[in-house]
């Protein structure tokens, strides 16, 4: 194996891209573990200070990871998911070729403390529907969404079969709420144990946590979400330009 | 203390908002421990139970923090900023009321790996500047950050003094290359120990990690940044519109 004579590329960088595309073209699947650094160096015929160096680079790119003691394994791809418009899960899935399903985990009827009062421009002690279900892409549990919604919409709402029914869709199309925007508030987070029980993960498992209070018609919110994404599993993308008036 | 009797209050609310202003008003300053359990049980006249509540709901909105075996504690609030056009991090904190200053870690030429190759256009190995700087708001360390320029301008922007000037400034006001839109990769993952021993806080903290490429004039990508951010001091801000025609 060798870089282009002309422009020589690193030995670690050629290795690192070949392990890339095995992981891409299926060679080594995810989950799988990867060949020991002894293989490597054989298969390749590099050094182990090269195979080292494209494993730590593969493994920092989120590609692989290494497991003390155990080994080295390919790891479940990111989602990455555009954060360009008001989506809701089902059609984020969707335009990514995934197939959304949810699970119920429980829908009551609660006195709004004073953050979901606040987002929903009720009085605290208002009593409000919250639903809770994990969302999965393609069986993978990815997301714990708690969903506040006022009460008259809500028990009507909570009718409905919510693993297979999405709340935006029965908004807008079944009850003529429309959506117009969205305010999200996006954190980094450790999983608590409820969330993390739910999504099977660890507890101090990084989330990806988003607020988003969602508002119909002439600024009127209509539904609050707590949205818990399994950090390892997402990435959101956008794309934002630079102000007219830099410094200003 | 009792709520209002035409839409009665839950008691455990009207004392959350009772803590939450005294928090917001400096009675509780941040770092500070809340009075006991039996002494907001005494000061308020409410039961043990009814203060539990309070106090659960204060921690699950971030404004304190139980720590077992020591007490309850305000917490350093977040910081709250937009993520609606591309900024750098004294735009940012200006923005805020908040005085940015930066510390710089290393400035090095080094070999762009896969990634950083890709984000810059350029060929695997080629020499590439990279600066990492420890960002601070108000004297803390909010945000390593990892900069990864092409090396004809990264030589001429080494020679500043980092801690000083911003780089966004520098690229735009100095050497005349304007930024124009920049894509942002957002995920939640946790410290690893270099990032986390430069941010003074535990390995395995949430981090909000934000990898983003500037483009200037002609998509020309010209600063490649990988963004740290202490996940428990800062939180996004932004707002989308639903698309126009929904479920297509």
């Amino acid at each position: 194996m060798s870089g282009n004579s002309m422009n020589p590329t690193p030995l670690y960088a050629v290795l690192e891209a070949q392990i890339a595309g095995g992981i891409a073209g299926g060679e080594f699947p995810v989950g799988s573990r990867l060949p020991t650094e002894d293989d490597l160096v054989q298969r390749f015929g590099v050094s182990r200070t090269t195979v080292r160096k494209a494993i730590q680079n593969l493994s920092s790119r989120g590609l692989i990871e290494i497991r003390r003691g155990t080994g080295t394994f390919v790891t479940q791809p990111r989602i990455t998911q555009d954060l360009t418009e008001l989506t809701g899960f089902v059609e984020d899935m969707d335009a990514l070729g995934h197939a959304a399903t949810a699970r119920l985990m429980d829908r009551i009827v609660l006195a709004a403390d004073a953050e979901v009062a606040r987002q929903l421009g009720l009085v605290v002690g208002t009593r409000v529907m919250r639903i809770r279900r994990v969302r999965l892409a393609n069986g993978v549990g990815i997301s714990v969404d708690e969903t506040y919604l006022p009460l008259e919409i809500g028990k009507k709402v909570a009718l409905h079969d919510l693993e297979i029914e999405p709340i935006f869709k029965l908004l807008e199309q079944r009850y003529n709420i429309p959506l117009i925007e969205a305010e999200y508030r996006l954190e980094a987070v450790l999983a608590e144990q409820d969330v993390a029980a739910a999504l099977e993960v660890e507890a101090g498992s990084p989330i990806f946590r988003i607020e988003r209070t969602s508002y119909s018609v002439g600024g009127k919110p209509v539904d609050y979400e707590r949205l818990h994404y399994r950090g390892d599993l997402i990435q959101f993308r956008t794309r934002l330009a630079r102000r007219r008036s830099p410094g200003v």
